[in-house]
């Protein structure tokens, strides 16, 4: 049995927007810039080559998968995707969704200046609408 | 037929090592980072998730076989993967291995100060290295 625990610095910058086959899919605590984290649920996995074959057949379909809904949902000017893990070690994927007039734009907003919470329930209540996206994907709505 | 056209700025700034069913590799021209770039020769393509499934799934496993010549090649702390194009539109992802000692650690490399090219015929000889050690990691050496 995986005992998977979700590292505790992505717990506490992120909400739960739902579980896919493999990876939890988080919203990240930032207003300025849509950003989702696909965290393959598999202990001990730093590199994406680590994982299964399997496995990282399911990560490239579910990172797909997320890619579409971000762009469904915010229609952004690029996406920028990426496995970095400096910091926090435990494999996770970024799919940030970046635009012209965005906060770090051309540069990467890893590590940039400008983050921002959202404000009140609105973490909450946007992850909920990630969720329904991918649900509304899922089903070719 | 796909008339793929490697972008000039890639180009310019790389130098072939292989060409792997899907995607070229090639070896940035930054002497002070281990870089390398793959690109999946299908024109037009801007975002992972817009390449066909199966592209997707080649793609997956020729990033896992260049991080894993990086790994042996550089026995880097960590990967950076990412897939960003926010300069250079034509899909292209980055495998950086990247030191504790580096010149952007813990930071993102991508627009980082301090890039600095290869002297003499440093790239081609760097790119050939690589080339081999692809080589031997898919005989199994």
């Amino acid at each position: 049995m995986d005992t998977f625990l979700l590292h505790r610095r992505l717990a506490e910058d992120t909400a739960l927007a739902l579980e896919l086959p493999l990876c939890s899919v988080l919203l990240m605590d930032d207003a300025t810039v849509p950003w989702l984290i696909l965290v393959p649920r598999r202990s001990g996995v730093r590199e994406i080559h680590e994982l299964e074959r399997v496995d990282r057949l399911i990560l490239m379909e579910e990172l797909a998968l997320a890619s579409k809904v971000a762009c469904k949902l915010y229609s952004p000017d690029k996406l920028n995707v990426g496995a970095l893990g400096n910091i926090v070690e435990q494999l996770h994927i970024h799919v940030v969704s970046r635009f012209k007039a965005d906060r770090a734009w051309p540069g990467p907003v890893w590590g940039a200046d400008g983050a921002s919470a959202y404000a009140g329930e609105g973490l909450a209540a946007e992850a909920a609408r990630v969720r329904k996206a991918f649900e509304d994907v899922l089903k070719g709505a």
